[in-house]
């Protein structure tokens, strides 16, 4: 066996006996360790920053871009988010342990379904190392174990934080060995791990769709994740034209760069004229370039490029948008069946029926009546936070927040019963 | 590519296409269609056992022993059993569609979870043809399409059983596609199934180890499985020694053959020789072989062989069962971590706090408190029928009915709010 295998199963196993232990860890001593954690983030700023500095270095001389650098940097205010990340989880319920409802058998056993942890779960990102504090606290909250693997660009950066963390889980009288990051660059050790599936119980892998492919095909274990954000608004013939145009511009300019972002307008043809050129002037006076299907172009020319058929199903991430006008729901729909990625759709209408319709029909993780693509986040639909979004259905479709990192385990409690 | 490719890859776009407008299923037609089969089965009784006829000629001049020949016999109470079947889970409540809960965010979002199918569903199964009908219905109460392939021992029946349910589907107004049968014994269409990831959005297998663990290392999408049950019932010193041997000759005796049966009793050291004799006279009279440890050996020695350590952590599926005595509960969960395999596993006990330990600590897709192990059955348990056993935590942990067979999508209603 090579040094690497034995580093990463060595690095299992202790994960998996850690994990044992976190099944029974009390709620007050994970959420003790998430505040000696914040605590830590702020007293250790200083040396956080010098080892992140070695990163810093490291990326300029390779010529990393400086956006890359920017998403690399622990800057007081990156730390500041951390550290509220880490309070907000310490506040928020302990899934682990609750039974939301129990019925009774007419033998009289009473029967029921008890939130457990998953056990372990490996996380692989790229450059942002405040993943590695992000998605511990949650991991921990859970009462899972979770092995790490950050991008190399980060990794002294996250070296640092995983080393925190674990000292402020052993000052809480917790296994350290509940957050472990894999501690060398080399890429072998990502074959490694995604082959250990009598240790590591889920996968999550978070990055671009090359990363995740890769996960995907490589991995022994289950893989909770998504490739991509190809979201959809489809605007009704009966709307409020300028609420419609507010939730466009949201969801298509307030952040670009993110997968519950607009990537392509459908407009019922019975509003193309009064609505479009409102969205052309919003939306095309903020930068926004428009891949305008024929019967679009003639509202939103002066910004507006022809559609190719690739530009239908292209997640931009930039303030670029496909528009194409649709004879009617019908056809909506299925553009979206064909072109969406299952991640975020929304029809804007006061139609109740076609708004239910819409609700019911459209599958994807979050489907939207009169809002912004840009709710689907943890955050934002109230789960508290999230480790990533599922766009696959099973265990977890939509943002995954602490209770998606759980289980349930049947329950029952009887009174010597026996079955006839 | 080979025929059998084409063949299976065809079947998989078909069952996509009809899992989509299986999704849009009003549930009176989706109940109508298991009334129908229900008709069907009866009607066309003489036909079905003809063709099972044809299984049964093979299987003697293969020499299958005759509990095999049992198990693939469609007997006149078979298919009753199987007609029963289709019209419980038509009285079964629709999952699909379901809102169980909607909570409102600051900005007056409201947002909850509706359950959504799961898309096309993978049974790969093995001699009993009445898995045909049993699956099926669950996957269509559930609006999934499903492949069905069986075992090759059962081939006349399945195909003929499968026939009958797209004709019933076909009269409900529902997609024939939505229940389909590979219409081959080439193994080679097992591996083409498992390849199917774009069109088959997770895989049941049903059947010995053997089968399991080639679905799990061949399959390219999620598995939901049980490889076996090895469950445990740990009797605690402060016990109603006679309803603990109603309830350990029940949950070894009733059907020792099945995954739910008893196979190891632990023993705390201070009751063995009270409890031990009685265990003694009543399974051992029953004609249970014991495999029991130094302890316990004086006092079921008519009726036990001294347990060896591949006793502990086996399923024996017939009369024989292990015996431990142990000194505490923490020794009893250790085994019951090292030797148990996450199915059943139930404590005896009058003593509330070491009751609820037991219920929160030990991980299995069951814990019982003073019932019987044969508790662990979708039916048992409330669900209303199941399709198999998970006993991995993603998705599923336990017996699988028809909430099982679906997920949850994210829903939102708003008034026009944007992400600020």
């Amino acid at each position: 066996m090579s040094d690497i295998r034995n580093l990463v199963l060595d690095i299992g196993k202790r994960a998996k006996k850690a994990s044992k232990l976190m099944a029974k860890a009390s709620t007050e001593k994970k959420n003790k360790a998430l505040v000696i954690l914040s605590d830590m983030l702020e007293a250790e700023k200083k040396y956080i920053q010098e080892e992140n500095k070695k990163d810093l270095e490291l990326a300029e001389k390779r010529g990393l871009s400086s956006a890359k650098i920017d998403r690399l940097t622990l800057s007081d205010k990156v730390i500041d988010s951390m550290r509220k990340g880490c309070m907000e989880v310490a506040q928020l319920p302990d899934p682990v342990g609750a039974i939301e409802t129990m019925w009774k058998r007419p033998n009289g056993l009473l029967v029921g379904k008890m939130r457990i942890p998953l056990g372990v779960i490996g996380m692989i990102y790229e450059s942002r190392p405040n993943v590695t504090i992000d998605a511990g606290i949650l991991c921990v909250k859970a009462s899972n174990a979770v092995i790490l693997r950050g991008g190399s660009e980060a990794f002294y950066s996250n070296q640092v934080l995983a080393k925190l963390f674990s000292k402020a889980l052993s000052e809480a009288g917790l296994p350290e060995d509940a957050v472990q990051l894999i501690p060398t660059t080399d890429r072998a050790a990502v074959s490694e791990m995604l082959k250990l599936e009598e240790y590591i119980d889920v996968i999550i892998p978070r990055g671009g769709e090359g990363l995740i492919r890769a996960v995907v095909d490589g991995a022994k274990m289950p893989v909770l994740k998504h490739y991509k954000g190809v979201c959809h608004i489809y605007v009704d013939e009966d709307v409020d034209i300028d609420e419609a145009v507010e939730i466009i511009y949201n969801a298509k300019v307030q952040r670009p760069g993110v997968c519950n972002a607009l990537e392509c307008l459908l407009v019922h043809e019975k509003i193309a004229s009064s609505l479009l050129p409102k969205v052309g002037e919003k939306l095309g006076g903020a930068g926004v370039l428009f891949k305008a299907d024929k019967k679009s172009f003639k509202y939103l020319e002066k910004w507006a490029e022809e559609a190719k058929e690739e530009d239908f199903g292209y997640e931009f991430l930039e303030l670029k948008m496909a528009v194409k006008v649709v004879a009617n729901q019908d056809e909506a729909q299925e553009h979206i069946s064909l072109y969406g990625s299952n991640h975020t759709e929304a029809i804007l209408t006061n139609n109740h029926q076609r708004a239910m319709r819409f609700l019911k029909e459209v599958d994807a993780s979050l489907v939207l009546v009169n809002a912004s693509t840009r709710f689907n986040d943890g955050g934002e639909l109230g789960l508290g936070a999230e480790i990533g979004i599922s766009t696959s259905k099973l265990h977890a479709y939509g943002p995954m927040g602490v209770k998606e990192l759980t289980s349930t385990k049947f329950v029952a409690f009887g009174e010597g019963q026996i079955r006839t």
